[in-house]
Order: structure tokens, then sequence, then C-alpha cells
């Protein structure tokens, strides 16, 4: 097993090669000087070159055919599978492609990061055009090597094995029920809450976040909160790095944000310790990330049993007055964080609206890939979607439109649909938890996360990539994954 | 010119690699949490061995061989200078040296910043007995190679071309002028002034150091400020890292470590822009940098002058009944600046006994590397040391004695004595400034910098590597290294 060996050995470099980037990745959303812009973009670009040359080297190939399987353990021939997908999925590429991909990408984040707040699409445009150039030259070359089409091949990246036909017929459930669903909630009176009216000082926001956070389980050993323009979850699984961005008229958005990282970040800060460097040793793909954020966000944290907890703990980050009116309450602040208000921005979106936030995306990148629609155009294409399932126009508010998220920017096309995916997972999931941990709701409201988190320890961040996303929730759940539990859950969070 | 073309893309890329390398030892001292320490030195070890690999391919050695320097400017044969330099430091050392080696000092300095808080020597003495075995390794390499002694070959690594022998002449100069110096400024009385006693909120101090870095030509679109348990100057050119560290009884000293940090700073910030990432655009060895952080903390914050410009901003800083005290003139605040009270710690020490910290350290380590001396043996040697320019014990207390300093367990050794060289240098200097510009009083007094910025740009910082410190302080200032403007300057200052 000399063969095995060493390619462990050249994975472990690649890892850390990896892990390197993601420190400077991080440091660059959150740290960076702007004037550090052009330096970062080539130091990034080699660094991404580098990893690229040691994943296609023609060793990796060799070592990989003489590899014999048989009588390795199951995380060993998974790990064996996976080094052959990094392999193949890497070779597809060649070097000077990633380079020049990488280059290009970073100029356009970088841009997007000033020129959204100006709203100037039209500086925007030829960067988003080079990004989405690069995007499309990519998935063509996935394409090329695994025989789906472009788009599919692009999802393939973000979440093995996982069809676009498939997410389309989970999708259809949803478009068949959200619409009206979402009418027959705004149409009650009243819906909803009073509003939480107010200064929170950054600083007394980000101590409540640390509180919460350590209170679910975060390890602050082995992570930190920071701020930055877009939240995200980088790092390594030893020392993760979360981010949240604040405002000083509200709280509710970004301790949910932290919330939402934090699941990430327990996800990574669970994977299996003997197996660090490894590629069966990493997350799944992002819909299973996703499902780990939205499953402590959504399940857990706007849980009505969550305020029965976390109330008073709120309460005393903001004391005064206000803290013995009503809006202050457990039921009120459950009824804020769970308020259902359609609106231009996905990241702000109720979790009601929200997957009609993604699947307008998965569309429109659906008509991209399939040269139905070009950058030019997509403003109006936008708007036209916003219509359809909003009713609401975005036309010259490009901010509020086609320029408010960083995915595109930075090249990530075909990974929005992970997040929706990763909510009806999150729903599976928590079903899976309610099944074996009866008492769920009271260990919420007595703040008692630990079984929580152990179970999903066990069940899916200790396996790591052993098996794929649907296989995971099979032996979960005990069921493939089903849009059910996700529309069980908005029936009975909503209209209960 | 292709062979000439392909180093510089070769170093070109080399220095894309250590921005990484740098920015990830920022990220280590500065924001890292404790539980990240193992993964992190495993990357870093991946990441300098890559750099060693490629500073040592035998392609720089076939290219350098083909360079014909005749027809090229003055700067792309220092170019070459230092291409063939970095060449010859890194080939003298085995790749899986430099591995085992950084592996082994990042280890050290880790368990240093935990050990040094309990004052535990007795654990953290094997391990600086493996940080200096691989150093002593390093110098009999470089030993090897250039012909110097082990000490000798450590010394030309911080500061080319500088011989250990013109160190002792400097120094002998110190030593027979400082210690009777000394004193006769502690048998005046009234040496001194009144104490700024108070609470000193970091956020303010913070607030003040921003406003005065600022204040003398810090550019923030290329840099910023943190807090570390050492300050250092970290980062790149175009996007430099300074750190320091609060505490909240006083803010002298720290408000010091920021100007003195800033000083490094500005220096890389004004380095040529058209030579980034090659090998002459880099900064001149670390007496040179220590003479720009000198500069700026010793020649001019710490100058009567500054306190009648910066007065008022640091009242402004710390307002209260305070402010209208003695003890808050502009007076007393420089006396505050220049008091000089001979202590157990390097770094808070004043500009007069600060080269005797330095000159123990010097002939300490001239010991352990000429093998008279033993790691188990240091504390007793450092003792001794204290006891004779000091007068002070440090026996057991290892925390403030041996253990005071992040150098030794870095692997640092042969470092300490730029510290004092870069303070002759400053002096030396401004000697030069004080003649280009006679009325440099008054400008600092009026807080107009950019004059004196701009003689440091134009013969310290734009000059970069093109010639070595020796010519380079000729150059600036006619003469070569002296100690006479240093000891005027102690003269001046303190006794008239």
């Amino acid at each position: 097993m000399q063969a095995y060996q060493t390619l462990k050995s050249h994975f472990k470099k690649i890892s850390d090669f990896e892990h390197t980037l993601a420190i400077l990745q991080w440091d660059e959303a959150s740290m960076m000087p702007v004037g550090g812009n052009q330096a970062r973009a080539e130091a990034t670009a080699a660094l991404s070159a580098m990893i690229h040359d040691l994943k296609v080297s023609p060793k990796v190939g060799d070592l990989l055919a003489k590899v014999d399987p048989t009588s390795l353990s199951d995380f060993d021939r998974a790990n064996i599978k996976q080094m052959q997908r990094a392999f193949d999925k890497a070779s597809a590429l060649p070097t000077d492609f990633v380079e020049k991909k990488s280059l290009a990408v970073s100029k356009c984040e970088q841009a997007w990061r000033i020129l959204r707040g100006k709203n100037d699409w039209q500086t925007f445009r030829p960067l988003l055009e080079e990004s989405f150039k690069y995007a499309r030259e990519e998935a063509d070359y996935y394409a090329a090597q695994s025989g789906l089409d472009a788009y599919g091949a692009l999802v393939d990246i973000y979440e093995p094995e996982m069809p676009v036909q498939r997410i389309e017929e989970i999708f259809n459930d949803l478009i068949a029920f959200i619409p009206d669903f979402l009418q027959s909630i705004l149409s009650r009176t009243p819906q909803s809450s009073k509003t939480l009216a107010g200064n929170f000082p950054i600083d007394k926001q980000r101590a409540l976040a640390l509180t919460l956070m350590k209170a679910v389980g975060f390890d602050f050993d082995h992570g930190r909160l920071d701020t930055s323009h877009h939240p995200f979850c980088g790092g390594v699984p030893d020392d993760v790095r979360i981010t949240t961005r604040y405002v000083d008229d509200s709280f509710l958005s970004a301790l949910m944000g932290v919330l939402h990282e934090t699941g990430h970040a327990m996800y990574e800060q669970g994977l299996p310790k003997e197996w660090r460097g490894q590629p069966v040793g990493t997350a799944l793909g992002m819909m299973v990330h996703e499902s780990q954020s939205l499953f402590w966000e959504m399940q857990v944290c706007r849980s009505k049993s969550y305020y029965k907890f976390a109330g008073s703990i709120i309460r005393g980050a903001f004391p005064g007055d206000h803290n013995a009116t009503p809006s202050w309450s457990d039921e009120n602040l459950w009824r804020e964080a769970i308020k259902v208000k359609p609106g231009l921005i996905r990241i702000d979106a109720d979790e009601v609206s929200y997957p009609l936030h993604v699947i307008m995306r998965f569309e429109l990148e659906k008509s991209l890939f399939g040269g139905k629609l070009a950058i030019k155009d997509l403003p109006d294409a936008w708007n036209d979607k916003m219509m359809q399932y909003f009713g609401l126009r975005t036309e010259t508010n490009y901010k509020d439109g086609v320029m408010q998220d960083v995915h595109w920017p930075a090249g990530l096309f075909g990974y929005f649909p992970c997040y929706s995916l990763g909510a009806i997972t999150a729903a599976q999931l928590f079903s899976g938890v309610r099944r074996d941990l009866p008492n769920v709701d009271s260990l919420i409201e007595k703040g008692e996360f630990s079984p929580i988190l152990s179970w999903l320890r066990k069940n899916v961040h200790a396996k790591a990539r052993l098996n794929n996303a649907e296989t995971m929730i099979k032996n979960a759940t005990g069921e493939p994954l089903t849009s059910k539990y996700f529309i069980e859950h908005l029936k009975t969070r909503y209209m209960s």
C-alpha cells in the first residue's frame, strides 16, 4: 500500500496549501485594506495555480492506477474515490486557465465590493461578463469530461452526484406550494409582530452573538467571529473563521446570520480529526453545508422554543426600560424572527419566500449556460423574474437586484440551488432528530443543545465524505431527500 | 536577456508565496485562535519548504550563469546580485532541514506565547534547545558556504555585509560611553517628570494611535493596525500589517510602540513600486529597517518639538480635568517620553539603556555560537550580564529575563545587534535631515512631517537594495556608519 501512503502525503500537502488559501481569502474579505488588492490578487492566483499543479500531477494518476482498495476500510476506499474525483475535476482544467480565471474573478469580486454600493452596473457589467466567460469555459471543460451538460457539470462541483433534473423535481414541489402559501400568510391580519426599534451598539451585538454562538456549541479554541461585507464561513476545520455584518438600528438579522454561519462552522469543527487533510475528511457538498447552517438558523434558532431560552439573554444584552414592553417578550421576539415579508434581497428573505429567490437564480443560470440569455440582458431578465415571483420591480436598482450577491462576481455559478436544497435537507434532518429525541423542543427551551449537536456529529459531521449526500440523508433519516418535511415545517410554523 | 526575464518571473512567483507566508504569520500572531496551532504549523512548514524549493531550483543557478549584466541598469545589476545572494543563502540549506526547522520554531514560538505568562522555564527549555539546535545547524550551513564563522554568518542574514568585528568596534564606543553617562543622568535630581496616572480605555488609545500614525504619513490604503502579544511589522509593501499591545493604566509605551512600527511600515510602503516582487525592490537588512522605526520613534516622536505638536492631540484623546494639570503639559509629556529608568525589559527600555540590553544579548549569542554557553545555563548567564550592566537580578524571574523576547523561540539568533545599529543609523540619518532641512525642529512642531518623510523616501526607501547599508548611509549623510551622532544625540537630549 505504498502507493496509497504516497497519495495520502501528496493530498495532505494540497490540504496545507488550501489552508493557506482559505486564510488569505478570509483576510481579503474581512481585514485587507483596499490598496492591497492588486498584490493580493497576484499572490492568490499564484497559489491557486500551484495547488492546481499539485492536483493534476501525473504522479497522482499513476499512483491511483496502482492502488488496490480491496483490503482497505470503508473510509480509505471513499478516500481513494475522492482523490480520483479531485484529480479528475482538476485535470479537466488547464493550468494557465486556472490562473487567468483566478485573476479575473478576484478583480471582479474586488470591484463588486465598491461598485455595488455605487449602484454602478455599467462599470461592473464588463467585469461580470469576464467572470461569466471563465465560468462558461470552466463548465465546458467539466462537461466534456463528465458527459453532463454545462450547467449540470457546475452544479456537480458544488453538490456531487446531485443531477439538475432531481433539483427541478424538488423545486417544482416548491413552485407548486410556496406562491399560494405565501399569499395566504400575507392575507392574514395581523400577520406579525411589533417592531423592535432602537439603537443597538455594535459591540453589544457582537457580545450577544458570541454568547449565543457559545451556547449552541461553537468552539472558540478553533474559530473566531469577524465582520465582512458579505457574511461567510471560511478558514479550516481546526480554525474556522465566520463573519457577519452589523447595522446599528436592528440586531436580529445580524444575529441570525451569525447563528447561520455557526451552523456551517460547527460542521467543519465536527469533521473527523483522524481524517484531517485527506479528501474523505472534508465536508460534503454545499447543499449539505447549507443544511447545517439552516438546521441551526431555521430549525433551532427560529423555533418558538428557542426564544424561551434566548429571550432573557437578548433582553440582558440591551438593557433598558424597553425590556418590559410587549415588543421584547419571548413571544414577540420569536414573531420578529419568523416575520414573513417578501423583498428584494435574498439574504434578508424569510424562509418562506427564500426558495423563490433561489429558484429564479437557478432558472437564470440555466438560461445563461443554455445560451438563451446574455449578461447584458440580465438586469431585464432579473426584473421579469422578480415580477413573476414577487410582483416587485428592480429595473435600475441594480444594487438590490442583479448586483446583490457575491456569487456571480466571484465566479460561483451553479451554487444557488444548494441553499434551498439545504433548507429542505435541514427540515428532513430535524425530523430525524425529533424521531430520536422526542423531547427536542424542551431541550431547546432549556438551552441544552449538546444532544442535538451530538446527533449531527454522529449522523452528518463524523461521516464527512464517506457517502454522497443522498446516502447520508437516507442513513440518517430513513428516507431519500424529499421536500415533504420542509413543506410540513412551513405549514406547522406559519399556518398552525 | 531572456534569461534575466525568466529569472524575474521566477522571483516574482517566490515573492507571491512570501506574501502569502507574511499574511499567515501576521494572522498567527494577531488573529488565530489557540486551537489552530498544529494545523497552522503544518501549513506554514509546507509553504516554507515550497518557497525554499523555488529558491534553490537548479534552473535559477543555470539562468544566473547565463545572464550578462553588461548593458543593464544599476538597479537591474543589483537585482541580479540579490538573486544570486538569495540563491546562495537558500542553497546552503537542505530542503528537509528547512521544513523541520520551521516546524520546531513554530512549536517553540507558540509554546512561548503561553509559557512566558506562566514563568515556566522548565517546560520551555527543551523547546528552546530545539530551536537553538536548528539555528546552530543553520549557522553552520551558512558558515561553510561564506567562510564566515557561525555567528557572523547569521548576522550576515539579517544585515548583509556587516561584519561582527565592525559591530564590536561600534558597540565598544557605547560600552565606553553609556554606563557612566547613564549614572550621571540618574544622579541628577529631579531626573524626571510627573507620572501620567489614570485609566486609558483601549479604544481611545487605538483612536489616538491611528491619528498620530496618519499624521506622520502612514498610508491606511496600504496597511492596518492590530494587536498582538509582541508588536511587529509584517505583511507586504502594498499591505503592511503593524501591531501593538495596550495596557489600560498607561498609554505612552503602546503609543511609542505604534510610532516605532509605523517607521518600519513607512519604509515598506516607500519601496519603489516599479521593483515590487523583485529582490532588489525589498528592504535592506534589519539594521536599516530598525533605523527607520527608530528614526520616527526616537529622533522625531520623542523630540521636544514633537510634543508641541502632539500634546494637544494627546490631551484631546483623553478628555477630563486632568488635562489642566502640569502632568499633562507639552513639556511634561515630553519628559515622560524620555524618562530614563533602567529595568529588566528590553522593549520597555529607554534609549540610553537600550543598547546595553542589546549588547548583553549580542555577547550571550556569541558565547552560545562559540560553544562557550549552553541553553541550560542561559538563565544564570543572563543574570550575570544583568548584574554587570544594570545591577539588577533576574534569577527565577524568567518571564522578565531570558523568556522576555520572541526572537530566540522564533529561531532568530543574530538579530539583536540590528536594533542598536539601527538606533545609531537613525541618529546619523537625522543629522543628514538636519543638514538638508535646517528648520526640521520647527517642521516637527507644526506637524509638517512630509518634507522629512520625503527625505527618507528619496535617500533610503527609493534605493531599496541598490546598495548595501554602508554605501546607502554614506551616500545619504556623507560619512560611513559612525557612533558619534548617536552619542551626540544622547548628550544633547539628556544632559543639555
